[in-house]
């Protein structure tokens, strides 16, 4: 893994080095804490920087026999770091081979690979500059030349670490991003009616009907606007477009209001309903909307009710997609009020499927309106970033991409925007060798210095 | 580009140049018009050639921020044109791309790149040779080496222009096909009652029961097997094969023809029992049917109304297909009546599905009775194509392919053969330099030519 | 096909000969019969050992427009031979181009290839050889260093033969796997009802309620494990987790005895409960369980009628499965009650799915408890399990994979192991060569050496 790492011609290389390494990074959806930004904070070790939270190394380490204690439990922050470095060399193919030793390299410069050999001389060395000067939280990401973040938020955040970030004068652009998905959460009506709580309390209003329900929303996505945001994000199992009457969806908001539990068939127009909502107000006000699609979560009961959500026991799942999809799309595009927006699959089954929906819905107003979303998730590895740009290649404009995002938690994965790019600049180089594309490096690095940063950088219009 | 694009090793080069490259075209399914082919129409420029009709390159054009007006609008053919060559450099790794720069090395012979700066260029050399001799649409179809087309047509047709072909002594064989699907279309009972008054005129005969209504299309269906057809086509987002009795059928008929509204359960119905009916048609005169599946059709309602069917805004679905086409099948075959079939499908997921599902039909009688169809629309690029080759290889006989078609709609589209035969000849030549083929030039010359034209020309047995 | 065969790179040649083709071969699921190695039976010719029974054989065949008289019917050994040898030339690209030369060279030492010239020459070559010393089975899975072999037997089974082998002293070791689909079996109360009495034999015992099924099935169940079982196995279109009550099982039950035909909802509950119990059992017996999933059976009646199943007219479905798989195994793991188990898919639309589904149950108990079994039937190819392989190690943990199975019914198939590993160590050997692997030839050795055996020798502890 030295500095021609998956660049296999000379293009690449001229590609990556002259062009994408120097972009700064656009970081559009991570889930990093705003609060820990605007607090500067610091990481004592490795293991709170790099382990805490992170699910796809918990995974790994459970399919390679780590007991619990040392993933999500009360070892040590060391014998949780140990046994990581244990763990790794049975990653060879996995990712995270790839991530744990480019993240190494960026920001600590450490070039041998992590083994149980290795652990405690990186652990020692990681360590000692996590608690130097530049490692804070900024410092990092600093380092890795990042211009701006997009968190992700929900409506009832107050967005004081957001307020706080931009009046200390931090030079990287951080703004909020619009997550939703509690409130159209519907399944337990406890959780619900807690949730229009803390919605009330954000806004200082009060809710007694649907229609005030929305307009609390449309405030709070508005108070978003006035921070900055641009951005919302959706993560869905499917797209939810049921035909629905505004009767019903009152009548089923005075249902949950009443602490009753709704059938699928009224969750499922409920949902149908907020999702063709939230892209009203989004549209409204120029904002881009962010389908995830296809997760199927929580699947291990046992260790949900122990350790909660989002601790890796999550995959993919198989429900239809494309006529819900079509038909939401179709019903905002009908009024006029289709917003920009990315699509996300999880399944890979459906890249094709994605790439020529996007088409449907570009209507000329702007390059690359609908695009098709970086490998998200368990995507997120080389095959994955691969078969999203060949599908997006060969059924719409590589040109117009966005490019790729962190999706992260952590302060240490702006190396994924490296890979990403070196695996744009391989791809592009081996059709250069192949014959398929022109050897025009003017054309070709415009290319990637678009895809890399540029791109991004005009479509969300942050700066409007 | 240039005479061993696509041709990464000698095998490759030499199984392109020294077989597949001298095989005619037997272009058995395409969207062109007999009119014009009869008419020997010419046309004036590029744009109307080239452009006009071509959904391909509008749908791109949109995606890069180009307003309607420059593509299926008003604008002059010149300003359409600069539009496109404005597109093509961000087309990098889109199909469009290299058919573009295929297209305009043959029949024009330029080799320069499209782009703003040559525009001009290239729209004056190619329109001047547009209006010189031998650039009619006869001409054009003889210089790319045509042997037989095949167009699409409807039941109703009069087959006057394919008349007129024949009696005009154009030395291409150009032979309609059977293409029913509004027969079977009975969403809208006003459309559906229309139709059913069309095929009363063209066949001279009154229709008032669906005995009457299967017995007027066999007689068109005759009519087209008199004219030489021998091919069925239907265009299905998935294949229907409900359960029904005549019983049903005959009362869901009498349902429309009163001009009533069908429930979706009887469309369904309806539908099963027509595609029942065109197979044992197919099957009775030997002919090959087609099914294409897998499309989700106008998807934007707001351009539809504009500007109506095939204008771009389709794209690709995710209905179960596996166990209705296997009933289907299954339910002929059982009859001994399944016609020799091609299957294509949309979803490059279902590659392995449809090059399996052929097998489960392959009866010994005729050598790949069941044929796994070339990469469809969207897939109809390098890596579909090669997609589909390998599925087919990999669950079936590659060297019993019937191989590739145009399915185009302008007369600038063979280069499409010789883009699927590029790619063929590749495939081959990686292998045999992987050592996973033997170098038996004689073996794999003759693969060659069988899949570029003779296993084409002996399946359909046009000449029968 | 020389001895580096799909060996492109100096590592893959190292990894392969160095440590893959040492190991021996641990077949954990395959069809063959335990009669035919008690009795160490011989075969006369190719035919009776290589051609009989193997419906890929016969697939190719009927495609190539051979008839069925010289695939399944009353044609001589030496026509049948004739027949495949003819059809062999026309298999390039598929797997039985490979499969049948690996198969010729080992243990035939044949390096020519097999066609119409070479037919006659091969054919006498072999027979001679399989009428010497060291060619009955015994000699035959000797020679392909075999240690172990789990064969596939119904729970009515009295596994004498298996006693016989062991008994015998043969010093490969020989296990019967239970495969119990027929017991779930309820479409056809007769064939059910017929089932059950089968059961009530051959354990001696009297079935008139669930329980008692159950029971019996258990008692089957342990007199299996006596025997050395270790691992079931089950062949399903999809999951089968439908909600019921044990009330409404125990109902359905008695309907069925009675000789009642079941709905298609109390078929889905009934297979509900039993794919639960079975579930159950195997984690008792600390064994493995294997769900082979995603086939569509039978879809060719007419042959179906003439030939029974298993005869080649098998293909892929595209049925739901991550919310029914998921549920299932939650089910059994909420109550700790989750055995080892073996994930197979037939659709490859469904390996990203697949690959993410084992990573919701690793639980930490031991290294790779759940796992993605590799390409099965149809995918048994090149591409096929390059892709299962792909998608396991950038969503799992190759390096704990167990590895490849035979899944057939001839013992001349051992080389599929071979084709594997060679296909395995060129994957690896790509990698390195393109800088994506850390050119450590004992960390990828050990690996080749795990994944070719000691995985498999230590997950499914048939010492214990």
């Amino acid at each position: 893994m030295d500095d021609d790492f998956l660049l296999q011609t000379n293009t690449a290389r001229e590609l990556y080095h002259d062009h994408a390494a120097k972009m700064p990074i656009f970081d559009y959806h991570c889930h990093i804490s705003p609060k820990e930004i605007a607090e500067d904070i610091r990481f004592d070790n490795m293991t709170r920087i790099w382990l805490n939270g992170d699910h796809y190394k918990w995974r790994a380490m459970r399919t390679n026999g780590v007991d619990e204690r040392f993933c999500t439990g009360n070892a040590t922050d060391w014998e949780k770091f140990e046994k990581w470095a244990a763990t790794v060399p049975y990653t060879l193919r996995n990712p995270l081979y790839h991530w744990t030793h480019l993240e190494l390299r960026k920001p600590f410069g450490i070039k041998e690979l992590l083994n149980p050999e290795s652990a405690r001389r990186i652990w020692d060395n990681c360590n000692e500059q996590l608690n130097s000067a530049g490692y804070s939280c900024r410092g990092i990401i600093k380092k890795a030349n990042v211009h701006t973040i997009c968190t992700t938020d929900d409506p009832v955040d107050t967005l004081e670490y957001h307020t706080a970030i931009k009046t200390s004068g931090f030079d990287v652009q951080v703004l909020p991003a619009w997550r939703p998905d509690a409130a159209m959460m519907v399944e337990n009506p406890e959780n619900f009616n807690s949730y229009v709580g803390k919605l009330e309390a954000a806004a200082d209003r009060t809710i007694s009907t649907f229609d005030e329900f929305l307009q609390t929303i449309d405030a709070r996505h508005l108070f978003f606007h006035e921070n900055g945001c641009r951005l919302s994000d959706h993560g869905l199992d499917t797209i939810y477009a049921a035909d629905y009457s505004d009767h019903q969806i009152k009548a089923i908001f005075v249902k949950i209001r009443s602490g009753n539990i709704l059938t699928p068939e009224e969750i499922l127009l409920f949902k149908s309903a907020m999702l063709y909502e939230f892209g009203i107000m989004d549209h409204k006000r120029g904002w881009t909307q962010q389908f995830h699609i296809g997760a199927l979560r929580n699947n291990n009961s046992r260790l949900f009710n122990l350790l909660g959500p989002d601790k890796g026991f999550d995959s993919i799942g198989d429900l239809e997609i494309a006529r819900p999809l079509s038909k939401l799309l179709n019903r905002l595009d009908s009024e006029d009020k289709l917003a920009k927006t990315i699509l996300y699959n999880l399944n890979p089954r459906d890249n094709e499927l994605m790439a020529t929906m996007i088409g449907n819905f570009q209507d000329g107003t702007i390059p690359g309106k609908l695009q098709y979303g970086s490998g998200w998730w368990f995507l997120d590895q080389k095959d994955g970033m691969e078969n999203q740009m060949r599908a997006l290649s060969s059924l719409g404009l590589l040109s117009r991409f966005v490019g790729m995002l962190t999706d992260s938690r952590s302060f240490l994965s702006y190396p994924r925007h490296e890979y990403f790019r070196r695996i744009l600049c391989n791809l592009l180089g081996n059709d250069v060798e192949n014959g398929e594309l022109p050897n025009d490096m003017k054309l070709l690095g415009q290319m990637v210095e678009d895809i890399s940063f540029n791109n991004a950088e005009k479509y969300f219009g942050f700066g409007k």
